[in-house]
C-alpha cells in the first residue's frame, strides 16, 4: 500500500468538502482538521470521517453555507453562534477569540453552541499552544454514554483537552481525553476487527456488561461517577450556558439532530511570567519524569500528545498511512465527485 | 455514640487551630471548610485532617500567620501568592477575586501559588455557584500517584471539580472527582479498617499491582493515561504558571516541602443569559436523566454532590456522625489545648 502525500490528501478532503457546497476556506480548514488527526496516528477522527460528514450536510445537520458570528460579552469572553457550520470552521474561529482576548486580558473565553462534529479536540488545544498561551477546550454532544447508574445513552463522551507549550525543542504537550473508557471511533474499530473491547467499558441492550463489540449498545464513563460527571458538567457549562441544551431534547425524543456545543479558554502565559521560563519549568519536570523507574514492560514515559507528535513527524516525511478500507473509500469519493485521488508520497 | 452539634464542631476546630497560632477568622474558615466536608459524608477531608494540618504548623510548611497576597493581572485574572498560609483562607480568597472580576468580565481566572492542603475542592466550587457562577478549580500537590508507566509517585492525585447553580429548589450541581481511581483518604481508611483495595487502584513498592492497603505504596490514575495526563496538565496550569512548580523538585529531592497550587474559574452566568433560564435547563436535564431505565441494582440516578447535599441536609438536623476513633482523637485535643470538647447536637 503507498503511503498518501499529506498535503495531496489535505487537498484532496478540500475538494470534496466544496464539492458538498463549502466556500474553499472553509473546505480546507476542514480537511486540515481531519488530515492532522491522521497524521497523529489518530485514524478514528481522520479522513475515515468524511462519509459521516457528507452524510451530516445532506441531512440538514450541517449547513456547509453557514457563517458562524461573534457575539462579544465583555473583553474576556464571546459566544460563538455556528448556526450548524462545521465544526473545525466554528471551532477555529472560536479558538482566534479566545487568543485575542487572552492578549490583552490574560484569559479569554469562548463557549460555541450549535455547531456540530468538531473532531480531535487537541487540535484546538495544539493551535492555541502554538500561540504560547495554555488551552482548556471541551465538547458536549448527543447522547451516546451512559451516565452512573443508567443503561441507555443519557450523556455524550465529552473529551477534555488542555495544552501547553513545550520546552524549548520538544513538541507542545497536548493532553486529550475522552470521559468514556472507549470512544466510540475504537468501538467501530473493534466492530470491524472483530477485537473483544477491554471489561468495563460497555454494556449490551439489556444493560448488562459486555466486551462483544456487535452486542455493545452503550459506552460506559471512565471511573464510574467520574467520568459520568464530568460529561454532564460539560454539558451544563456548554449547552445550559448558551441557551442551547443537547442532552434533555435527546432523551425527551423532542430532537434528532446531531449537534455539538463547546467550550475553549485561552490563557496567555505570558501576562503570568516570561514564556521562556514557563518552557524551562516544562522541560525540567519532563526531565524528572523521565528518570523515574518504570512499570514492567513499559520502555518510556511520555509526555502527553508526544506519540502523536512523533507520529506526525514521520508522517510528514513518510506520508500518511491508511488503511486498505480507507483506501478504497477515498477512491470511491473519487469516483463520485470526478476528483483526481490523493497521491502517493513521492 | 453522640453525634456532635455542627455550629460547635466548628467552634471547638477553629479553637485548635486559633491556639495553633491562626487568626480567628482564619481558624474560622479552616474550620468551616473541615465541618462542611465530615457534613458532606467526606470524613476523609473533615476533621480528621486537624491532626495532620497541626503538623503541618508545627514543621513550618503551613504559616499559621500568612497573609495572603492578590496580584492583579488584569482585570479578568489573578495570582494569590499564599506564602503557605493555610489551604481555605488562600482558596477562598480566590474564590472572591474570581467571582469578582467575573461579574464585570464575564470570566474570573485566580491561580493561587504557595498554599497548603486546601481541602475538599468542591467547598470552593460550591461556594462559587452559590454566587450565580458556574466554577471550575482543580489542584496540584506533592507526588503521590503513578504518571502512566512509572512505578513510584510522580504526579498528585490532582482533584478537579466543578459547580453550577442548581435548578429552583434543588441543591446546586457540585462535582468533585479525583484523578486516582481512589483517593488518600480512602486508602488511609483502608489501611485502618483492613478491606481490601479495588483492582486497578495501587501499585505495591515493586511496582506489582495489590489490593493490599498495607502493602500499597504508590496510588494509580483513573483511566491510566487519562487520569496520569490530567494531573500532570493541572501542575502545569498551576504550578508552572506561577513560577512555583512542586513536582519536578520533589521527583528529584530538592524539596520535601508539602506545598499545593490550585486553580480557580468563575464564570458569570448572568453574562451569557438570565440565571433563571440557565436553572431551567438544569432542571430540564435532571428531569430527563431521572426518567432512563437504570443498571441492575442501582436505585436512582443522582445529580452529583446530590448525596452529599442530603447528607449536609440530614447532619444539620441530627448533627455530624462520627467514627469512635474520631472522637477519642477530639477528645485528646480538648484535653492537649485545655478546650470544652465539641458538644453533642442537642
Amino acid at each position: 500500500m503507498n503511503h498518501l502525500s499529506l498535503q495531496d490528501l489535505t487537498r484532496f478532503t478540500s475538494e470534496v468538502f466544496q464539492h458538498a457546497g463549502m466556500r474553499a476556506a472553509d473546505a480546507n480548514q476542514v480537511a486540515e482538521l481531519l488530515v492532522w488527526a491522521d497524521a497523529r496516528g489518530v485514524p478514528s477522527h481522520g479522513v475515515s470521517r468524511i462519509g459521516r460528514y457528507l452524510d451530516f450536510i445532506e441531512r440538514g445537520d450541517l449547513d456547509a453555507q453557514a457563517r458562524p458570528e461573534v457575539a462579544s460579552i465583555g473583553p474576556a469572553a464571546a459566544m460563538v453562534h455556528a448556526a450548524r457550520a462545521a465544526g473545525p470552521v466554528a471551532m477555529v474561529l472560536a479558538c482566534s477569540e479566545a487568543v485575542r482576548r487572552a492578549r490583552t486580558q490574560a484569559i479569554g473565553l469562548c463557549i460555541v453552541e450549535g455547531t456540530t462534529h468538531v473532531g480531535a479536540v487537541g487540535y484546538y488545544c495544539a493551535r492555541i499552544a502554538a500561540e504560547g498561551c495554555a488551552a482548556l477546550v471541551s465538547v458536549a454532544g448527543t447522547p451516546n454514554m451512559a451516565y452512573a447508574g443508567t443503561r441507555v445513552p443519557a450523556v455524550s463522551t465529552a473529551p477534555l483537552a488542555m495544552a501547553v507549550p513545550g520546552a524549548a525543542g520538544d513538541p507542545d504537550v497536548v493532553f486529550d481525553m475522552a470521559s468514556s473508557v472507549i470512544g466510540v471511533g475504537k468501538l467501530r474499530q473493534a466492530r470491524r476487527s472483530g477485537d473483544p473491547l477491554p471489561p468495563g467499558a460497555a454494556l449490551d441492550k439489556d444493560g448488562r456488561p459486555t466486551t462483544d463489540a456487535e452486542a455493545a449498545s452503550v459506552l460506559l464513563p471512565v471511573g464510574g461517577a467520574k467520568g459520568a460527571g464530568l460529561a454532564l458538567m460539560i454539558e451544563l457549562l456548554t449547552g445550559a450556558l448558551a441557551g442551547s441544551p443537547i442532552l434533555s431534547p435527546h432523551i425527551l425524543g423532542a430532537s434528532t439532530r446531531h449537534s455539538q456545543n463547546a467550550l475553549v479558554v485561552a490563557i496567555d502565559i505570558a501576562a503570568f511570567r516570561p514564556l521562556e521560563a514557563f518552557r524551562a519549568d516544562v522541560g525540567s519536570l519532563q526531565g524528572a519524569l523521565r528518570g523515574l523507574p518504570l512499570q514492567q514492560g513499559v520502555d518510556e514515559v511520555r509526555m502527553p500528545g508526544q506519540r502523536g507528535a512523533r507520529s506526525a513527524e514521520m508522517q510528514r516525511h513518510e506520508g500518511v498511512r491508511l488503511s486498505a478500507k480507507m483506501h478504497a473509500e477515498l477512491a470511491q469519493l473519487a469516483q463520485r465527485f470526478a476528483l483526481r485521488p490523493p497521491a502517493p508520497q513521492p
